[in-house]
């Protein structure tokens, strides 16, 4: 991690940025996140059902005197937030395209295998977009885009804890990955029994033991199988992944540090660290702490990985690919301070 | 609740700020609220055991490289924010006030009372000073002084919730407070086996059942007595209180509600909302939010008020009182929206 | 609390129970409950929804081959619980004491005032039954009845926590009693946003500032009036009071201390406490700890309790009773220990 | 899991445990579990630091007497269970056989690997003992001896999980198990900052990433080495293990299905359950639920098995060896449905 400032005059004039569905999680932690950018301000947010009130009464955490509008009233704007399901985003796409540059939230547009996405989500296969994960390499691409497909919060967790490796070749098999997830990647809007605060509370589970929808995604752009598993935490918010991954007979500790070091020391949001890191330390910021070691009795790299679902797996990660897309610096406005205790 | 921009053009020159104990929790906090204020950044950070350590591996949630410095190491600065107990704060208030302005987050300059400091701190009283809560109505003498008292979570929250009713004369005897707390007001450093986490988790109990420290604080500056009682919840930020007042006969709910609407219509931080608030909507937040309404089969009047004792209730009351005594806009820098869910 | 065993030679012939409606959250815990008690089994389970499945699909914590039935396969039974809505009490409850001994755990027949039940419950009144809080003094009532009325949890804690005190005549004008709850209070079938994990986890807030639906029950039961206001605990299970009570001039602390002592000494499960209780200590037990204290600056009493409210405000209570009905020791296979860590 | 009672008729007369070390948490856990227990009862608990104070005033969740004694005041008894560390029962180890037979709850006589011993626990090896796991088959290898060493919690769930796959040939290449737990195994007198609420409370995090002491107690008693890592939840109580285990090719869900159902289906604790089980379901109960599935995009299996870290992963397991011991039915007075919501 790089430390520092923005490096960044902020101009007297601002970007204006369309939210379509503020009053899910997603596009409510744009809302928050944006108040402390400097020279990105929302200036319309939408709502399907509650159009018309006012943004605060149905997320009482922001205080704001924005009212929900209609997909209707976006105009021209820099840029858009889709902030919305599969098939919302497909359906509007063009139009959105038409207005402003776009980051989709959505998993509409992260995957290049066709029959993959279809059985996944049973809609026609749209193509892919440029993924917005600029850590992977790919800023210029991200840059020159008017849409990224904004990665999914596990598979961000996941690609930034083995893609060095994988790409330094250190790998022998394909890696298990155990993923714990807060509940708040679920979304705002599933009421079913298992979603209760009284089912969940004091517990702790796996789901979709094999065949996760993230999984492809992963596959796609670390290019290697996964055995992927994840579960549920009993908090809200961040992701914690325990990679175990087959080394190459003789491949060293540091050689394995380095693959790290050397991938990220320019980053300005992933951090190598010296223990394994809590979800906690990164609560509310667009961090990454990522710790390595490597088990020598059974030549395993063992690779732990943290991020706030709701910041560096989604609404944060959003921010920072806009910046790109706008010239602006990528970490401007965007937190890495955890909020603890 | 106002709301708006800083209404302000960030200078290009900084202030310095020192934080004297920035290990703990309220002095961290104060480091991660600084990294979004436009001008006003930590200059050096002190500890009296960790000396020569970085911030970070102290602090994992804090991804910075500044060292952590001993309190010789100070030197002049614009604001020093003296994070210790009260003993630390009356042995070196002298040699603070010869370098900066100061805002003391101890409880060391708080009290009026000779009597009932001496009782409750076993120290002897030093005198009080300017007390930091500018919604009281001394925004002008907090602006004017070098040294501020900043006040406790618990008082904050029920000077808040009740100053409104009993300035407007609608009281009659006095409130009952029934406050609830997160545990990290009992700071990072209690280690007694109450504090482990397995003894707390899936807790509440009520502790100081009569004559908690902030009692004297409370009734000094709201000019009555109060029935008080504070409770521990199973969180780490956070506070409720609910008031139980007794109105004078006669006294309405319109009447009640528009002291409270006069009170705060133009205040930056403190809102008035619909439904009684959960502490989770200002979670990170430099908000208050408060609920009022009146029981009109006992004639009383209940006030439901919330805050996060770290911002609030700490942290960010003391850079908002900075920002006054530095004559900057008083909301500089400070998050209103919560962080949710 | 008077300690000891059950004092009972175990029957070789045990009693029959049916529970309707065991998919709730009070119908399950009364199966388990009923493992360990020595002569009372569940013979009949039944579901509104789920008839024909086995019971641990529904509730996968119990492990049991019972499978759910309809409300027609209840035959002869020795008691029947009830663990369902007032509505659908009233419906049944002649076919239900038609067949056995009844314990409604729905708040059907609890009131006596017409009035304020058919306001509260938007339902013609039926009549009240023997409630069924024992430790108010009503064994022999309860013993005689063939239908109790099982109060309800926050009921139960604010009973257990006042009647000694306006028993004794030491209360001068209403208490205030601040009412803390877990979530499972409001049931497993409540689906709407408020109720999900993410919503309500580290969060809490009052709710029914005014007029809660269980305040007339507290009334008729304690003969005077009470200012009432229930919070919600970011925990399932458990309930805490604290009652706020003016005393009248002179009344002493040995007095209230000396009020409680008499009428809790031979209870088997209401203790009196030497500091404030948490909820944690009483999780899983049909226990109520209970602390007593006077404010000697505002002469109030501080009366806190604490119980579970699945146990002791409702299951556990419901079987205290069946014990009563069936001639059994009234703590016969109900647990008195908590479940910590 | 066979349902079903006890099939045991019970004494007059009982058993007496003597509980070493009863204000830790295995301690009292097991004066807990007696309660309901129909013929083994404590009759001396003991404290090194506390002696002579009641139980209850430690330990506020036991309505209890019993007042805590000198390990000098253990005389004559039919089983003494040790809650101490190692150190303490091999310092005491002979003492205590002259007395009774023997449940070990601490890590003592577990290893067979006297060089690993020395080498984790510091302390010369004296041996091992018979290893109380009744499910791996050495039922009268316990009800025979008079010492048993009781298992590692994260040993407990990782064994149950992963024996039936190991024994049955099925595995190929070592299994990487993911081990989740409660902060309760770290027991009652951890008290540096790590262990305190605010610093774990919305936490989660890997620890011991590489060498858990526990790992030696799995490898020896499943014949093969395991890449395992533990990590603490943000919960008190539950261990959930995942376990992907890469398979020999052509072996068959149904071959994997079929070696757990034959392993377990006379099991009394030990459950096969259709979907990913949570830690809550086995909470407080002495029930061991097994999820197992196949990843054929892989060739793993996947074996998710949770517990309750204080029953079957300690004081429960240490009571079915008890009842073992003393030739009583395995399940005498064990719970088996869990504490829900």
């Amino acid at each position: 991690m790089k430390f520092g400032g923005y490096g960044y005059r902020v101009k007297s004039n601002t970007f204006q940025a369309a939210i379509i569905g503020a009053v899910g999680y997603t596009g409510a932690e744009i809302v928050r996140l944006l108040h402390d950018h400097p020279c990105l301000k929302p200036s319309v947010v939408t709502s399907s059902h509650f159009e018309g009130e006012p943004l605060s009464r149905r997320c009482p955490w922001l205080a704001t005197d924005l009212v929900l509008a209609s997909i209707k009233d976006v105009k021209k704007a820099d840029i858009i937030f889709v902030c919305q399901d599969a098939a919302f985003s497909m359906e509007h796409q063009e139009s959105f395209i038409s207005k402003a540059k776009v980051v989709d939230l959505s998993p509409a547009y992260r995957l290049r295998d066709k029959l993959k996405f279809e059985s996944i989500y049973k809609l026609p296969w749209g193509g892919s977009r440029v993924y917005g994960l600029p850590e992977l390499g790919n800023r210029e691409e991200i840059a020159a885009t008017n849409f990224v497909a904004n990665p999914g919060c596990h598979a961000t967790a996941t690609l930034l804890a083995l893609a060095p490796l994988v790409k330094a070749g250190l790998a022998d098999g394909f890696p298990v990955v155990d993923s714990k997830s807060g509940t708040s990647g679920a979304g705002r809007s599933k009421q079913e029994t298992q979603y209760l605060f009284s089912e969940h509370y004091d517990g702790f589970n796996a789901y979709s033991s094999v065949g996760h929808r993230h999984i492809p995604e992963i596959e796609e752009n670390l290019g290697i199988k996964v055995r992927f598993t994840p579960h549920l935490l009993p908090v809200s918010r961040g992701i914690e992944v325990t990679c175990h991954v087959p080394l190459k007979a003789g491949v060293t500790e540091e050689a394995v540090l380095g693959a790290y070091h050397q991938a990220y020391q320019q980053e300005p949001f992933v951090q190598i660290v010296n223990c394994p890191p809590s979800v906690k330390q990164v609560h509310g910021s667009n961090r990454c702490d990522i710790f390595v070691t490597v088990d020598k009795e059974t030549q395993f790299a063992v690779v732990m990985a943290v991020l706030d679902n709701m910041v560096k797996g989604a609404s944060g990660q959003a921010i920072q690919n806009a910046n790109l897309m706008l010239g602006l610096p990528e970490n401007l406005g965007l937190p890495i301070h955890g909020v603890w205790p």
